[in-house]
């Protein structure tokens, strides 16, 4: 029977395949006394034996498509499947306590767990107990009989059905196959959608219920621009949206020819699309899709991906390479935007009521000055390769700006003195992205030589909720008058002082939230490079003098986020060009 | 040796009294082995016994000075220590594996926590963890012959040192013997510093280090009015001091005369100051103080106290008594601010990673219908006996405040139609808490009938820094002039309606921020009853036209908070008469 479900279109594109279900498959059990216990053992061993064949399997297919460091964890767990500290103590509590497998198993890796993560002080055997529980699941899954989702394994055309994509999950996916994502939860920014974005796969965000509306094998239908998604479709459904794939082929055909062009609006005003990118990789994107500067450059992975702190020399060479690589084009490079729910194994960070409230990015760095000094310097010797823009996260007050610059500036003199080859202008600026610094855009605008505004964690602060939360999603309002005042008292603080603003957050390339944008003056848009050719041609249809117009009404006529969406939509009918 | 240590000056007043030290003991062991098995087991039994006869005379001593309800608690410990389930396994453990009792204690202890922590859909288990960690602290130290502190048994006059005091230490302690506190953390809106204010003992909070500088019994002097500690006064700083004392009592007794007495300033201008309350208890204070009305009734504790959700009967009665007691003078209840850090054992929220920025307040009361309607019948009813006001707290949108207005008023018609007597008036209004709305306080303006602005939230978020955690503590910046843009906006938006502006956080008896708000015109100021007549007196000395220059000042030309307090003393030493 056909089901139509809607979601939040969270990546363009039209997909038709057969679902593939990435669920917590049911693994309850009952503990019960075992007579035979000798059988008892043997089943639990052929549990553990078929486990660990299937761990070899999982992690040579892991190393062929997706390389080696994503297959590494799966040597882990086959470390954890050999360890008779493990498997032998579930094996010798079976034979102690006449107990069946599945609540011996239980217990001994509940044990480990507790103990790892017990280890307060040593994050790496901390997520030792992640593995652990793996492959409790695992060894459960073949003693009960139930299929586990391997990812991994996957080898022909699916869609991936979930409640939730972790970023471990989607580490596990083999491009070539997975057509599309559908979760349960998650809006426009989760993680997820943020992935697909990245990989070029529609994707259909908060469906709320796609995990219990369809079975594995079933033949779905995403569409990732209405977030409409169709279980069973049919004949004239697919018939119909094939068509619509095509157009949307065909639509992108044409975004592809933007490529070298300007970004210009109808009325002839220049502005600059830019990329957000995490790492050197993510340039061949940045390249493929016209982007004209990179406005945010992630750091945090340098930090993440590393077994110890990143090196001086290990920092310059990467920030040289993605500089050397955008040719004269801005490259706008945050610092360290640790803490939050970002960690690293080797900087203990405190635990914290409220991380997202707590001790994290330029905090941390205004504290830590060992770590924050060897960022800059690296930085500062690798803008002799392009035009470097650095800026700091999570500015709140005008003296941690002035602090930061100033320990900048230090660096920058030591470097100069010490005979290294600096460029002659480094712009230095701050995320926008506390209310408090929103606020005072005013006076903040005469000590920086720009600003980037973070939407998602400004919503966040301004609408006081998590992003993150299922229970407040709903205060997620981009298109909030308030959140919206705060953006144009940025933009315009910024342009009365003679400085540039730019915005770094998912909603820079939200079709909604750039007509508003671009009727505030905004400079510079960073987003997704996959979305840059659909946004230039967005404004190559817009004229900025109509939009000045939607700017002022969004801020001053209307009091609810829903009202702003309709506000937009009528404008973009009656004016998109 | 004399040592001078200076903190956060948090209840006004000077006391001298030897050090009682409320710190964690060292409680570290070894494991090992025992030969001497029954000797062990007899240790065991020792410590047990000895653990049993002290919580009697603690359980009593808690009752007699604190009260029935307070003494409950020890109850529970009673019982634990009773149980063979408990105790019988630690003794069990010592016998089988033959190894000491301490080992054997933290064992069975961390088993048994362990398995109530676990059990997460069972909030009055999951409180019984905390109980069994008591109660193995007292037998382990007595185990090791250390000696724990309890502050239930303190019969001599006392200066209370603790690394921070937490709700049931404070529940522990003897008032009549507590002549001061001094904690190492913590700011004014501390629970600490909030308590010793309800209390009317002076209180420094924030040293730092006071735990580790003072040893028990050594003489203290504490200030509260400017932060100072000294330990081991030299004769004549005890001299110094002792006249100081006398002066502040002559000071209070001064206030004391304002009673009776209107809130006028010195150019003849009328403001209402109101107090803040928790339970009817409390209303001895209020009156005992001249306050105004009640700014700030918090409904919590009516359900915090409780073991199940309060009836609509009990919460009648307890708003009618506040409201019948203040004879005309408004009361304004706050609607349930339940989740962030207030659970209740009865109503599991969702596990959060911040939930400060979570499901709280009036998100629940908008989803939990039942438990709001039940409420606003309470209160409407009530309405009958006095002059009420209502007001949501956490309102974040429009559609919040207009949702939680209609229930109220769907309600209030149902009462009507019933016969239920109520008021001819009720004002609704709503707390400004939250950025989001205190930038758009123009547009709330038009549908609520009062603002009140809660400075600890508006603080939070606005700075994004929880105040809780003391590695962001320095963000708590009550001057910053983002923060008092924010109050200037709300309050003027306010008038520019029609309508009234007040201020319910610890802020409005703050004396450094009075002169400031009083410059932005708000209207009511509600704070702890004690500052009512300090601040009463501070503003028969101000004239307002000398502090909208202030407040103008405040919000235009200083970019931080620390100009603004300087700023404060400057127009302090100029214009206070």
């Amino acid at each position: 029977m056909t089901k139509t479900l809607k979601g939040i279109g969270a990546s363009d594109g039209i997909a038709i395949a057969k679902a593939y279900m990435l669920v917590e498959p049911d693994l309850s059990f009952s503990k019960s006394s075992v007579s035979e216990v000798d059988a008892e053992v043997a089943k639990l061993q052929k549990a553990i034996a078929t486990s660990t064949d299937e761990l070899h399997v999982i992690r040579d297919k892991a190393k062929e498509n997706l390389g080696e460091e994503e297959a590494q964890v799966f040597d882990a767990h086959l470390m954890i499947l050999a360890d008779p500290e493990f498997t032998g103590a579930v094996e010798q509590k079976v034979k102690d306590e006449k107990i069946n497998s599945e609540a011996a198993l239980d217990e001994v890796s509940t044990m480990f767990i507790g103990m790892f993560e017990a280890m307060t002080d040593n994050p790496y055997m901390q997520e030792r107990a992640a593995d652990v529980r793996d492959v409790s699941k695992r060894i459960m899954a073949h003693l009960l009989g139930v299929e586990l989702p391997n990812p991994a394994l996957i080898n022909e055309e699916v869609i991936v059905v979930a409640h939730d994509l972790t970023p471990s999950d989607t580490a596990q996916l083999n491009k070539k196959f997975v057509k599309a994502f559908v979760t349960d939860i998650g809006g426009r920014t989760a993680h997820s959608a943020i992935m697909a974005r990245s990989l070029e796969i529609p994707a259909v965000v908060g469906t709320g219920k796609m995990t219990a509306e369809v079975a594995a094998g079933q033949k779905v239908l995403v569409d990732g621009m209405t977030g409409e998604v169709i279980v069973e479709p049919a004949d004239d459904t697919v018939a119909e949206f094939t068509q619509k794939a095509a157009d949307f082929a065909a639509q992108k055909a044409e975004w592809d020819k933007l490529r070298d062009e300007k970004t210009v609006t109808a009325d002839g005003k220049s502005y600059t699309l830019a990329a957000n990118i995490g790492t050197p990789k993510d340039l061949t994107g940045v390249h493929e899709n016209g982007s004209e500067a990179i406005g945010l450059y992630r750091t945090e992975f340098l930090y993440m991906d590393s077994a110890e702190l990143p090196t001086e020399d290990d920092q310059f060479e990467a920030y040289k390479e993605v500089l050397e690589s955008m040719d004269g084009k801005q490259v706008v490079v945050r610092t360290m935007d640790i803490g939050g729910d970002k960690h690293l194994p080797y900087l203990p960070l405190p635990e914290e009521d409220n991380p997202f409230l707590g001790y994290r990015a330029i905090r941390i760095s205004l504290d830590r000055q060992d770590i924050f000094r060897t960022q800059l310097r690296a930085l500062i010797r690798a803008s002799a390769y392009g035009n470097l823009g650095i800026m700091f996260p999570m500015i709140a007050t005008i003296k941690e700006f002035r602090d930061a610059k100033a320990i900048f500036e230090e660096e920058k003199a030591k470097l100069v003195e010490a005979g290294v080859k600096v460029a002659d202008k480094i712009e230095v600026g701050m995320m926008m992205e506390i209310p408090a610094a929103a606020v005072l855009a005013d006076q903040f605008a005469k000590e920086v030589d720009f600003f980037s505004i973070g939407t998602n964690d400004l919503i966040a602060y301004t609408m006081a909720a998590d992003r993150g939360n299922e229970h407040v999603s709903y205060l997620y309002q981009p298109y909030n008058p308030s959140v919206l005042r705060l953006i144009k008292h940025i933009i315009e603080s910024a342009h009365a002082e003679g400085k540039w603003a730019g915005m770094c957050g998912e909603a820079a390339g939200d079709p909604i939230m750039v007509p508003i944008l671009l009727g505030m003056g905004l400079d510079e848009y960073s987003m997704s490079a996959t979305s840059v050719l659909k946004i230039r041609s967005l404004m190559k249809k817009l004229s900025t003098t109509d939009m000045v117009e939607l700017a002022e009404r969004a801020t001053k006529e209307s009091v609810t986020n829903d009202e702003n969406i309709k506000l937009v939509n009528e404008f973009m009918d009656k004016f998109s060009k």
